[in-house]
């Protein structure tokens, strides 16, 4: 299966399905001939302007076309961000799943719950380890990240080798595992590399990502100061190296640990099931035995340091958990940054922590996941790409990554910002951005994927701004007479037992409009509608300065 | 009128009616015996769940109760959470405003907006100028602020001293006007200060709040690095100092100033006429002038600084504003800071306007108009108040405060956070809270105020996640026969033209309901709309996971 370089060689695609100027949704094919593999597969988080939106999964038409080409997903690491949309997805199109054992640990979990863990293909890759995948051969090379077991990519075609980095960042001390393969990036640079895709989630930030062990002295200093305290832990349920740190320091400070939050339950089950974290005997306790220990013998880890209002800080905070409630004594550590667009959410949080008495600690807690200025410097410069293709980030993100590749000396017009559907076609000789394919953002609403498309959000976005006026009345077909009504009904319009007045007026206006329509032989009723739905419109904005949604229902009513 | 402490002294009363727990909203009585008088009557904004509001004021029915009482409202500055809610609260009760020029500037704009500047009766006071009102006199004391002509107070009463520094920083190098006036803050202090009331908004951040002017360099120099584009910068439009600043370098470096955004636009112009702000000649010119000069020639001073959809900048960005386009060539300074809250609408713009081409500055062209640590702790020095009363903040800042108060050798039990409605009573022997008057947030939305509550509010939630289903039928009264319908119609529920089987299921079932219930002799509405609902939301539920708004509307049809 090992390929040679061909004399006439086609060029390589790589073209994202999206995670360009976006945060999330990551998901990028790379075609060659008629081979296609497909990195990641992720979903992302609904805008503030999609109502009621539970996620959102790429548009995979793409893949859904070539489907005969297509070869497997390889998946760099276990966040949402890069595997939430496999479920979706692989109900669409049974393809096979190449990941390491944590990532695949998290991915089974997921399929489980949504019944399709037996049919689909799925295989566990060690890092050195390569996978043939038609034209293609996938070399997964370790790196660091906020959770255990992320990989980079190594992506041989016959046009050239490609370096994915997923998201990374450098850490000489990791707390899991061994640090980044720094020599394996070496080697295949030396090779020769096409392509660089590399993280710039913090690529606007100078310096380095300090290491994950700089938290755990952090811990180590706050259970010192803190000894009569009950200390509560938020972080992210993924982060299973933070909750190692936590348990380690509990451990030496002799405190029991309780882990809550769904999620984090789940996450940390199946790292110990992988034994990815090592949990001392005796350290975990139910969180029900916990009111066994005096308050200043236990930790508790949980999620919701994004200010999530159902995740169970939330309901500490506001004291609708069942079994925790806060008070004086108690220290709240944060060990997390909220991530852009949670900030609000986080310190209303940190607010209600305060008021019921908790002290409260967000500062200095936390490192993050992604690589600094400084650490993709170092990528760059082990790498040496021919082309830089920045991704994992918001565009002002890759436009930071841009630069630092131009201050490395790489050519300007062989930095690639893409944008999601670009086909970028490459070899050693020259790189151009040749087409475009579909792409696009389906919302996930329960159970429905993609049935709540533009016209529905724009109509929440609508009732939520002013509500909603339905007018009622039923018309006998034959006579065309007004036999019942008009009745307005409204909801998040107005508090209506102190609006009876407009409400009435409202009522008479629209009765007296029907009844002249009527007079006037009206009878196409989409007219009569919006003849109802201007008058009452033009009225309520004068009297109110709103615009509810108008809604006449005519009842033809057959006597 | 002067006053003279009594054998048999009353106490004061302190009562914040909003502003504390939250941002924005500040509004405090202070009450000696029959003397009460108001600082401030700030709006806030509305919360992320307060769909459809414009802005919130405070019940003032403490006010109402005792307005035979009420001298008049004392304002500290121009902006919106310390003057917003005036023109709502006057147009209730009919009170005299004190303020200092530019602030009565732009109060009497809004005033006149809501058609009762003549109604309002208004004094201009100086700073060191005293004002008496009733049992209380009033000094206003030159502080600095993001905002010209800001004001602490100083207030006395038989009872004793009360400082309130409203919002303020230390600037000992003000861009317009004098530094804040320590020395009267010392020379008050030396008489003997009852209580302080400090501006918490940055009592987290240590060190000192940077001068207004060294921004001033900052624009100088990056209109030196950014000879050759078009300078477009966003700020908050009631700093006027800022565009001062922005005016100086322009002019410094020959170029033309447009000031666009109605709310700067206005307040530009007050502060003109009022000569807070001195524009060269031939400096400023309006934006359909823009064309005749080149792009490197001109600055545009623009609102939108806070992400703001709405706002000049926004429209920029997404290229609605009718022009201005942005593009390559282009530099956009952001001499701001988001506020809570405003993050991620911030740096959808930065995006955007990076997307159009445009290079984007956002760091280091903004300090903050509030008083770091170092700065709180002089003022705690020179006024050396026997209690402390933190104000201006959320609960995080007040407890941040307390910690300094205290650290500056004030006893644990002479600092009191308060909550909005509690009545701190005091005077030279004690302090206590005594009671609580009623507070709470009025809704503004459009014309209407008060008239959304929490239910209208609950509905716009639910209507706004999964929109609403509506359910018509008619029954003849007298036969109590359904003789039309049931019809389904729904809105932000489902895309309703893929979801016809969905539709149909449903109305089948409606009708299999209905006409059951009708067999059954079922003659109460109410309860027939109770079946529908309950047996329609579980249908619903069953099939999408998703729980809109179910609303049935029976029609009495007589025939």
């Amino acid at each position: 299966m090992s390929k040679v370089k061909k004399e006439n060689a086609s060029k390589l695609q790589i073209i994202p399905l999206g995670g360009l100027e976006q945060i999330g949704m990551n998901i990028t094919a790379f075609k060659y001939e008629d081979s296609i593999i497909v990195v990641d597969c992720g979903l992302s988080f609904p805008d503030d302007d999609m109502l009621g939106i539970d996620l959102v999964i790429p548009d995979v038409t793409y893949l859904q076309d070539n489907i005969d080409k297509v070869k497997g997903f390889v998946i760099t690491h276990g966040h949402e961000d890069h595997i939430g949309a496999l479920p979706y997805i692989l109900k669409e199109m049974n393809v096979p799943i190449y990941a390491t054992r944590l990532t695949m640990g998290i991915i089974e979990h997921k399929l489980e719950e949504h019944g399709i863990l037996k049919s689909t293909r799925k295989k566990v890759v060690k890092f050195g380890q390569s996978i043939n995948l038609g034209d293609f051969r996938v070399e997964f090379i370790r790196t660091n990240h906020s959770i255990v077991d992320a990989a980079a990519l190594a992506i041989y075609s016959p046009a050239g080798i490609v370096v994915h980095t997923g998201d990374f960042r450098v850490d000489y001390t990791p707390v899991f595992g061994d640090p980044i393969d720094l020599q394996r990036f070496a080697e295949i640079g030396k090779k020769g590399v096409l392509a660089l895709l590399c993280d710039s989630t913090n690529a606007e930030r100078p310096g380095y990502t300090a290491s994950e062990k700089t938290v755990g002295k952090t811990f180590d200093y706050l259970f010192e100061e803190h000894k009569g305290a009950r200390i509560i832990i938020a972080t992210f349920a993924s982060n299973v190296d933070r909750v190692q740190q936590i348990i380690n320091s509990a451990h030496k400070f002799g405190r029991k640990v309780v882990v809550e939050g769904r999620s984090m339950v789940s996450i940390i089950d199946i790292a110990q099931k992988l034994e990815c974290i090592h949990i001392p005997e005796n350290t975990l306790i139910d969180i029900d035995e916990i009111k066994n220990y005096p308050d200043e013998k236990t930790v508790i880890i949980t999620t919701g340091s994004q200010g999530e209002s159902m995740a169970a800080l939330s309901r500490m905070a506001n004291g609708q958990h069942r079994k925790i409630s806060i008070g004086v004594g108690d220290t709240v550590i944060f060990s997390s940054h909220p991530i852009p667009g949670n900030e609000k959410a986080v310190t209303n949080i940190v607010n209600e922590l305060q008021m019921k008495g908790a002290e409260v600690i967000t500062q200095d807690v936390h490192v993050s996941g992604h690589a600094c200025q400084e650490d993709i410097k170092l990528i760059y410069t082990l790498v040496k790409p021919k082309y830089s293709v920045p991704v994992h980030g918001e565009y002002k993100h890759l436009i930071a990554q841009s630069k630092i590749a131009i201050d490395l000396g790489i050519p300007k017009e062989n930095v690639f910002i893409l944008h999601s559907g670009q086909v970028l076609e490459l070899d050693d000789e020259s790189a151009d951005v040749v087409g475009k394919v579909p792409v696009g953002a389906i919302l996930v609403d329960g159970l429905g994927v993609g049935d709540v498309g533009n016209v529905v959000l724009r109509d929440r976005q609508r009732l939520a701004e002013d509500g909603i006026v339905i007018v009622v009345f039923a018309i006998d077909k034959a006579s065309a007479q007004l036999i019942s009504g008009p009745s307005i009904v409204s909801r998040g319009f107005v508090y209506v037992k102190e609006s009876d007045a407009l409400i009435e007026d409202a009522t008479e206006l629209c009765y007296d409009e029907i009844y002249e329509a009527l007079e006037r032989g009206i009878t196409d009723w989409g007219k009569l509608k919006n003849i109802i739905k201007d008058v009452l419109s033009d009225y309520i904005w004068k009297k109110t300065k709103r615009r509810p949604m108008i809604l006449p229902v005519i009842m033809d009513a057959e006597l």
